[in-house]
C-alpha cells in the first residue's frame, strides 16, 4: 500500500506536534503534500521543542494552545481529514510527582478531544499513541495485545483510560479511531537535555557530553526500541488504513539488553563509557522489568514492521545530534 | 474468621454512605460497634437518599460533601481505620451524556482522595466499590478477574481508571487498598424512583405501582445478581482481611435469564405483568449482552459467596418497599 496518496493534499492535524515524534511526522506529511496543522503547548516536561520545526514552520500552521482548550481545539478539528493524537505527559517519574497533571493531559484532555470531535467533525481519522506502560510487568514475553494490564504507575493508569476512551468513541459512535501502544523511541528530535521522559534520550546525552552512561542496576534488562521514523510510518498506515479502525496496536523491535546497548551506543560513538549504578528507590518502584512487544497484529493487518536497525537508527540519531546539539543539549 | 471483632470501636469511613450500599453497610457497622462517619453529597444523580439513614443519623456523623473536596475529605480521613469507598457515577447512560461529571467523580475525585489518603493516613484500609462494567462483552462465561477489560461505556472507562489507582497506591506506596468488581445488585434502600441507576430498581417500582414491567428484547439476556447484604459481607470481609490487599475481586450471584427474572418476581409480589419492548437504541448500543461473574477467587481467598438466594432476596425486597415506598417512589 502506497500510503503517501492517502495524504496528497489532506489536512492533518498533529497535537503535540512540536514534540519528538509530533515533529517528524510533520516533517513525512509535508513530504507527501499534506496541509498540516500543529497543536501544541510547548510544556516545558514534554519532548516540544521550537527548533524541532523551525526550518519548516513556514509551511505549517502552528497554534500555540493546549489541549485542553476546548474553543481552540474546536476551532483546530474543523475540516481535518487526520488527527495524529501525540499530546501526552510521558514522565514515569512525574506521574507520581504530579498525578493531576498526568491525569489532565493524558486523561481529561483526551476525553475532551474526543467530545469536540464528535460534535465538530466525527468524520476526522484519529490515532491515539499509547504506550506499553499500560501492562505493568510482563507475565510473558513477548507481550501482545491480550496481555494483562496492570499498570505500575499513575502514568499507565491515565494513558489506558485515555485509550479506552477512543475505542469507546469508536465502538459507539462510529469514529475512526486506533490505538498505537508505543515502547522505547529514540531518534533526531528527541529530548535529551535531561533524563525526565526517556533514559536512553540521557544516555545519548552523556554520550554526547562526553560522560559515562549509567546503567540502573545490571544492565540485563530487556527491552525493545523503535527508530522514530518507523513509528512514523505504523501512524501513517493506521490512519490510512479503515482496518485500524477501533484496534489497538503494539509497536516494537528486536530486544536487546541494556548493557549491551549501553555497549553498541559507545562502539557507534568511537568513544564513552559506562558504568553500573543501584537502581534508585523512585524508580525501582515502578520499573517493569523486561520487556519486548510482539507486534504480530500490526504485521499482519497493516504490514508494518521496523525498517531500520538499532544500529542504524544509533547512527543517524548521533549524526543528527552532532550537528544540532547547542538545540537540545 | 468472625468479622464482627474487626469492626469494634473501629473508625470506618463511607463516601456515599448517603447511597444503597453504603446505608446498608453502616448498618452493619453500627451493630458490630464501629464508629461510622458518612460522606455524601446527596447529587440527585445517586443512589443518597436521606430517608436511608433517618432512623440511625444520631449514631453517625454525616459530611455533606462532595468527595472532590480535598479539605472536607482531608479532615474526614483523619483517624480512619477504615474506608469503605463506595462514592461513584453509576449511570451507563449518564456516563454518555455527561462524560466530565462521569469522570470527575469516577476518576479524578478518586485520585484525589487516594492522595489525601497516602497524606493524611496512609495507614487507613481502603475498599473500592468497582463494577463489572470495566470488562464490556463478556469472551466467555462466567467472567473471572483474568478476562480482558473491554468498556462499552465511558462509565466503564472511568471506573477502571478509579480501581487501576487504586491498585497502583497499593504497589507503589503499600497502601492496603482492594477492589470489588460488584454486578447487578438489589434489595432495601435502592433507587427504585426511575430507571437511571438499574433496571432491577426499576422493574420494583413498576411492581409497585402496578404497571407492566418492560424487557428489552426477548429476555433471554442473562445475569447475575446479588442480595445488597451479601455486597455488604463482601465489603466487610476485603477490609479486615490483609490477604485483600493489593487484589481485585468479582463479586457474583447464580445466573438467571431477564424472562426467568421478570417471572420470578411477578410471582413473589403475587400480582403484576411483563411485557416485550425493542431495545431502545442508545442502550443497545452500550448493552454488555449476556453477563455472569466468576466469584471463585474470593470465595477461595476470603471465604466469601452468596447467603441469599434470589427468590428470598426479592422477597425481602418486596416487604422493605411495600412499607416504606412512599420515601422511594
Amino acid at each position: 500500500m502506497d500510503i503517501s496518496t492517502s495524504y496528497f493534499h489532506q489536512n492533518a492535524l498533529i497535537t503535540g506536534g512540536m514534540g519528538f515524534i509530533g515533529s517528524n511526522l510533520a516533517r513525512r506529511l509535508l513530504d507527501f503534500g499534506a496541509n498540516v496543522t500543529i497543536i501544541d503547548n510547548l510544556d516545558h516536561d514534554s519532548g516540544g521543542n521550537l527548533f524541532n520545526l523551525s526550518d519548516i514552520k513556514d509551511r505549517l500552521q502552528i497554534i500555540h494552545a493546549d489541549i485542553s482548550d476546548d474553543h481552540q481545539l474546536a476551532m483546530a478539528v474543523k475540516g481535518q481529514r487526520y488527527l495524529f493524537n501525540l499530546a501526552g505527559q510521558m514522565s514515569h517519574l512525574g506521574s507520581m510527582q504530579d498525578p493531576f497533571k498526568d491525569l489532565n493531559v493524558n486523561t481529561i484532555a483526551q476525553l475532551k478531544l474526543l467530545e469536540v470531535c464528535r460534535i465538530n467533525n466525527p468524520e476526522i481519522g484519529i490515532v491515539f499513541a499509547g504506550t506499553r506502560q499500560v501492562y505493568g510487568r510482563a507475565n510473558y514475553l513477548p507481550v501482545d495485545e491480550n496481555h494483562l494490564l496492570t499498570p505500575l504507575d499513575n502514568n499507565g493508569v491515565s494513558k489506558r483510560a485515555g485509550e479506552m476512551y477512543h475505542i469507546v468513541y469508536n465502538r459507539v459512535y462510529g469514529m475512526s479511531t486506533s490505538v498505537l501502544r508505543m515502547t522505547n523511541i529514540y531518534g533526531p528530535r528527541m529530548r535529551i537535555k535531561d533524563d525526565l521522559l526517556t533514559f536512553i534520550g540521557w544516555w545519548f546525552h552523556r554520550l554526547l557530553m562526553g560522560d559515562n552512561i549509567r546503567i540502573f542496576g545490571d544492565g540485563s534488562q530487556i527491552r525493545d526500541f523503535n527508530y522514530v521514523d518507523d513509528v512514523v510510518n505504523a501512524l501513517l498506515l493506521c490512519a490510512a488504513n479503515p482496518v485500524a479502525s477501533g484496534k489497538i496496536y503494539n509497536l516494537g523491535g528486536p530486544p536487546i539488553n541494556l548493557l549491551n546497548l549501553a555497549q553498541l551506543m559507545i562502539e557507534i560513538n568511537g568513544s564513552g563509557n559506562y558504568q553500573m549504578v543501584p537502581f534508585p528507590e523512585k524508580r525501582k518502584r515502578i520499573d517493569i522489568g523486561n520487556y519486548y512487544g510482539d507486534y504480530g497484529l500490526i504485521q499482519r493487518e497493516l504490514g508494518w514492521q521496523p525498517q531500520t536497525s538499532l544500529h542504524d537508527g544509533i547512527v543517524k540519531t548521533l549524526d543528527f545530534y552532532h550537528i544540532n546539539k547547542e538545540h537540545y543539549l
